[in-house]
């Protein structure tokens, strides 16, 4: 069998079935970071990404933004816990005859993330590699009580999404602005039930909550905020690397939060947390319900 | 300028030379791990290593020993600050095409070495790249106390080195146990003034610790103990991922230490630390005093 027949989740979930943890370690595979013992009121958030040439970004994409986007995917996912970033490591891959500027201008971009959001920058490594490849790892912490996981929605939550969907691939996914500090406002004011960054897609991401708190949902084609920049609804929906956030709350503290939001960024209920034998519907404009066809970004 | 032309020693510092951190990062670029505050008694290391195939492995090598290799060289770094590890992430890139099998003996080789030096597995990242990628970020700890950086050699220090060095180029640098124990056991009982581990090759590496401490040194071939696997003492020198350690202890502790050492590994004293003044010397079998040519493994 090869990877491409297994596909990314089933290769997560074949990785993560081998894997044993000791007590130290309070969620390892499976959300967007890894949480760890850590202070008496905090845990430590330990989370990685990899960024390829060819896949992720092109060359021509512009070394500032590629840079820019290495760190800002993984300062989204250490905001979709509830948490705060403060140290990375960069090791990057790149061939000998690749251009100083490229590595330079790809620094800048990192150190422009780095310095926006008070994030170290401590070290990494650099090898020789024909395609550019470059992995961030970057540590967070999180008050205990402001933690967030996937795996909290609760039958009756409101489902809430920031800003739209849609359009990354027009060059969208190169140069956004993590939800730092909207994520931040959430687990800091209100219990926050479950939260995830879209990388994989709307629907994808979505499903990854109810799969992780074992429920389902209805969700609003009304209520979803398309991108202008989308092709179209369907392609929204599951376009990878909108990375906005997708959070479930109880539904009488929404009216409170859609009062006090301090934003700009738009915030759209765009549904609700149902029991588990209720399936995951999308509800159509003209009020048919359809079993979305979950099928995030594929990564193999 | 290319990346070939400026050099990875000169990329780390153009690098580093653009950072700055803040008090929260006692050691940043230029360590075998970064260092950062943690708890009252206990600094947290941060470290990362990215292998690329075709010029850290091969697919032929076997992926368990590749998956063995890519966390042992993180577990090396760790040990080379008198640290113990507790925590990695694993990014792995590959093509669509590898045999899930690969995979499967690539996570196995990983986790014998997790299990063996008790690292928990708590997550990462996978995605699509025509050449397989690895990257490990891994968390340690160490006690304040047991912290030993590349700075701190002193004028007079005796220089030691664990097992033998060379032939890496056989094979070695893929099946090697990391030096934690012997490193535990000398940072917990010695004060041990610097430490690296060999992963430019020797004469690089001992550079790195004569330039981070501002000092010159005599090592002495007749005392260096080269493995029979390597091709020429010259190439021993050079050659890089022998993973022993090289560290610095002052010379009226040695005896004592070479008395209770109990450890089968080689430990040998192989020269001593000079005032920077006196430069970096090999003396060779025939009294002949060299100035050695540091050229490390080269990156790019």
């Amino acid at each position: 069998m090869k990877l491409k027949d297994l596909g990314e989740f089933d290769l997560i979930k074949r990785i993560a079935g081998r894997v044993r943890l000791s007590g130290r370690v309070l969620k390892g595979i499976g959300d967007d970071a890894a949480v760890l013992e850590y202070k008496k009121d905090g845990y430590l958030l330990f989370t990685s990404d990899m960024l390829v040439e060819g896949r992720h970004f092109h060359k021509s994409s512009g070394a500032y933004l590629v840079g820019k986007k290495s760190l800002s995917v993984n300062i989204s996912d250490i905001a979709a816990m509830g948490g705060t970033p403060f140290c990375a490591l960069i090791s990057l891959g790149a061939p000998s005859s690749l251009d100083v500027g490229f590595v330079d201008d790809l620094y800048k971009g990192i150190r422009a993330a780095a310095k926006k959001f008070n994030v170290d920058l401590a070290g990494g490594d650099t090898v020789n590699s024909e395609k550019i490849v470059i992995n961030i790892a970057l540590l967070g912490e999180v008050k205990k009580s402001n933690l967030v996981l996937r795996s909290g929605a609760k039958e009756g939550d409101d489902i809430f999404i920031t800003g739209s969907i849609g359009g990354s691939s027009k060059g969208g996914h190169l140069d956004f602005i993590p939800r730092l500090k909207e994520a931040g406002f959430l687990a800091g004011n209100f219990k926050i039930n479950s939260m995830i960054d879209v990388s994989d897609g709307l629907l994808a991401d979505l499903g990854h909550i109810l799969k992780a708190s074992g429920k389902g949902a209805f969700i609003y084609e009304k209520d979803i905020p398309v991108s202008k920049k989308a092709e179209d609804f369907k392609s929204a929906m599951s376009e990878g690397e909108d990375f906005e956030l997708v959070f479930t709350l109880a539904k009488n503290k929404s009216a409170e939060l859609m009062k006090i939001w301090p934003f700009k960024t738009r915030l759209s209920k765009i549904g609700e947390i149902q029991k588990k034998g209720q399936g995951f519907f999308l509800i159509r404009k003209d009020g048919r319900k359809e079993k979305p066809e979950v099928k995030g970004y594929a990564h193999f």
